[in-house]
């Protein structure tokens, strides 16, 4: 790929669409988005220059201007992702949301919530709820996160065993194409067979099919009442194989979140708070919500009955304050541990989520690297930490790939796929190149080049072209 | 498009590949391929030939003898839609599904279901009941219309309030492209953030970017007890301005139907049935489901209360089988009246229901012209059954474009779109160029030429190349 530097001129012109202001190029003020949450300096590149436009036909221009110099265009939302979706290794223009900022309307006869993309998803959440409604997207990130990153990457979460990923939460979009074109896909609309759904093709696109400009969201009546149970099991096997069990009772949980014991104690260590069990224990944290204390009540003995039939050692009504402190700062934790790490995003059939995590501790013990594992449990998607810790950066290089390429053979094996919520980005590109059915593969690689001929939609990134 | 036509040649080939008692060429066995439920001479055409392949093999050699020879393939299920999308009309090779009717595997573990696309949509329902399980796809011709064009159009129907469309049933598909190569997307999985979603894109692509041969549905527990309510009101309009309340009140309804006065009467002629107050009445159907029946009770009692307060003659636990026999027999009724009638699918936000039914009405009277309506309210779907009656067919040719012209003028001013459940097909193509976004328009045309760069593959329906 022949791309052009940003130079003098390009800054003048960006300039001239943004205002002096808002585009950075001093380096000092740049370093915050050469990354994003993937660790190493393998995953990091300063920009060439970082612009901050207010609106849609201010990222039109800069989108018509890259294609006309062709220069590599690089969306960004937060940087919170894990896959280094957002950092400009080829170079280019990043072009960060964060201006723009605006939850624009809260349409209650609709059940709408219309937003800018550089809107915070924990604000989402809580402007919903002041109107008494459930934004149900969640992921773990959500404090810090985009809600444009949240659709550009489909982010999932804790929420999606009963709602699905963040795919299932948005009506429509507005976008800027890859050649600079402004349109809206979907609209206030709870169904919609009116051609290709693009907004479906756009959702997880990760900025390589446009820039999201405009998110709408569906908003549910926010059930009265949420009960948090902890059980905690002797082995991480008992744990996960009640998971099935609790599914087909009929309960539709809001979470069933899984953590293995080395994850336990990891947390407890980084948070300086004592976790019950946690010198043996194995979680299942399940989550049931709804308006009828009494039926939610019958649930929890309903899942308590289940917990102890496959041996749990106690099941408890959570703290849930301090519970989701600790699983929600899983990721936070490992870096404390191991200032690199790879956290990986696997997806199995959920029947397979006990065998992937015996996997992994095969896998661990053979390479001597420590895997500390959390999983969205009933979703299927194993959320597996690989901690460099002490180990020289030589032999880590080396022998991560292999370990990871072992992994991932065998998740294939077993009907499963590289990402379950954090997407490919740059991280996962090759595996997907290596992973990926070669037809599908072929396919994205088409739409790819029919929707962005220049190849200068954050180039690089999902497929190689 | 310059096509080439079917010759001796080529029905030899396909005789080759499927068998020579699969091949038809027999004007009088290939009538009823001619035609879906679109009504008129217009959108009719006789195939050159239809095959009806065994598997994906084989068509996947069908395939690829169309784009040797520059052959349309039209793919075609159970002839059901109400799009015209399986009608030859720029002649090739039609492909039926009908002998790849098999279940292939109900995995209970993973609560999905395996079959091929030539299965009847209420077999997949009562084989999932069979084994405790709910497959939520309803469309109101389930009982004839095949999984694999529900899939391909994206198929709604009742149920759709709750558990949304086709294209939230389905986790993975197995297709042949447009270039004749198998391939899968998606699978056993609750989550994937693999690259871009391909499944998506191909679900309500009425078969004009590849062909179904394999389909992965979601199962879910079943719920133990269902109730529907009729709620009957003096007019329409406080019929559907009570909806956005049911909805608002936290319950999650099964389904919200709407049925009008005049569409009541039409039903009830066809069935020579008497239904409730059906001399003034306007029908709200609400459905409920749960495992608690006290609670089912409460969510009745608060809908009594809702429909009350917003005058309804009468709340009444409706006689099911009764009510959803006349719902149902909604298309065939208003056949019966009008042997061509113009069968609209309008999808509006939910909160301009009203508006468009009242829009619906003011139209059918200064065209002269009787519309029936139907809702599935809570949705925002509207089904308006244009009828012809004893009008002269040149006027009807006339008027009908210039009175559809006149709806979806309004519709698009309202922030609705072309289709909600039944599709583009052949019979909105002009409709979709004439009010889709113009930049949408280009993105999916060049998503089509991309994929399918022969343009072969169902020719005509959707967009126009």
């Amino acid at each position: 790929m022949n791309f052009n530097k940003v130079d003098e001129k390009v800054v003048k012109r960006l300039k001239e669409v943004v205002g002096d202001n808002y585009v950075l190029t001093d380096p000092e003020k740049m370093e915050s988005y050469s990354h994003d949450e993937v660790t190493g300096d393998k995953y990091k590149k300063m920009p060439e220059v970082v612009v901050l436009p207010a609106n849609a036909l201010e990222i039109a221009s800069i989108v018509q201007l890259a294609n006309e110099k062709i220069i590599p265009i690089v969306p960004r939302g937060a940087g919170t992702g894990y896959a280094a979706s957002s950092v400009p290794f080829l170079g280019g223009i990043v072009v960060s949301t964060e201006r723009m900022n605006h939850i624009l309307e809260v349409d209650e006869e609709n059940m709408i919530m219309v937003t800018e993309p550089g809107v915070r998803t924990g604000e989402v959440q809580t402007v919903a709820a002041k109107h008494g409604y459930l934004y149900a997207g969640d992921p773990c990130s959500g404090d810090s996160s985009f809600i444009g990153g949240n659709v550009a990457t489909n982010a999932g979460g804790n929420k999606a065993v009963k709602y699905g990923t963040t795919r299932q939460q948005v009506s429509g979009i507005e976008i800027v194409t890859p050649k600079g074109e402004i349109t809206t896909l979907g609209g206030k609309l709870k169904k919609d067979s009116t051609g290709y759904c693009l907004t479906q093709l756009m959702i997880g696109s990760e900025g390589t099919l446009g820039i999201i400009t405009k998110v709408y969201l569906k908003l549910m009546p926010k059930p009265k009442n949420v009960m948090d149970l902890l059980a905690v099991f002797p082995t991480s096997q008992q744990a996960v194989k009640a998971v099935p069990k609790i599914i087909h009772s009929g309960i539709m949980p809001l979470c069933v979140e899984f953590m293995a014991n080395n994850s336990i104690k990891t947390c407890e260590n980084f948070l300086q708070e004592k976790l019950p069990h946690s010198d043996v224990g194995n979680y299942i944290i399940v989550s049931v919500e709804g308006d009828n204390e009494q039926v939610l009540e019958e649930q929890c003995m309903l899942i308590d009955d289940i917990c102890s039939q496959n041996k749990a050692l106690e099941t408890l009504v959570a703290d849930s304050e301090r519970i989701w402190k600790a699983r929600k700062s899983f990721g936070e934790a490992d870096r404390a541990c191991s200032l690199i790490f790879s956290a990986e995003d696997i997806v199995v059939p959920p029947s397979q989520v006990a065998n992937m995590v015996e996997k992994m501790q095969i896998i661990s013990k053979k390479y001597g690297i420590a895997i500390n594992c959390v999983a969205h449990a009933a979703d299927g998607n194993v959320h597996a930490d690989i901690l460099k810790e002490n180990m020289d950066i030589e032999i880590w290089n080396e022998l991560l790939p292999k370990l990871r390429h072992e992994v991932y053979t065998y998740v294939y094996s077993i009907g499963g796929k590289l990402s379950g919520e954090h997407g490919i980005g740059y991280k996962r590109v090759h595996l997907l190149e290596e992973f990926a059915n070669p037809v599908e593969l072929k396919m994205m690689k088409a739409v790819k080049k029919a929707l962005d001929p220049n190849n200068i939609m954050n180039p690089g990134k999902v497929i190689q072209i």
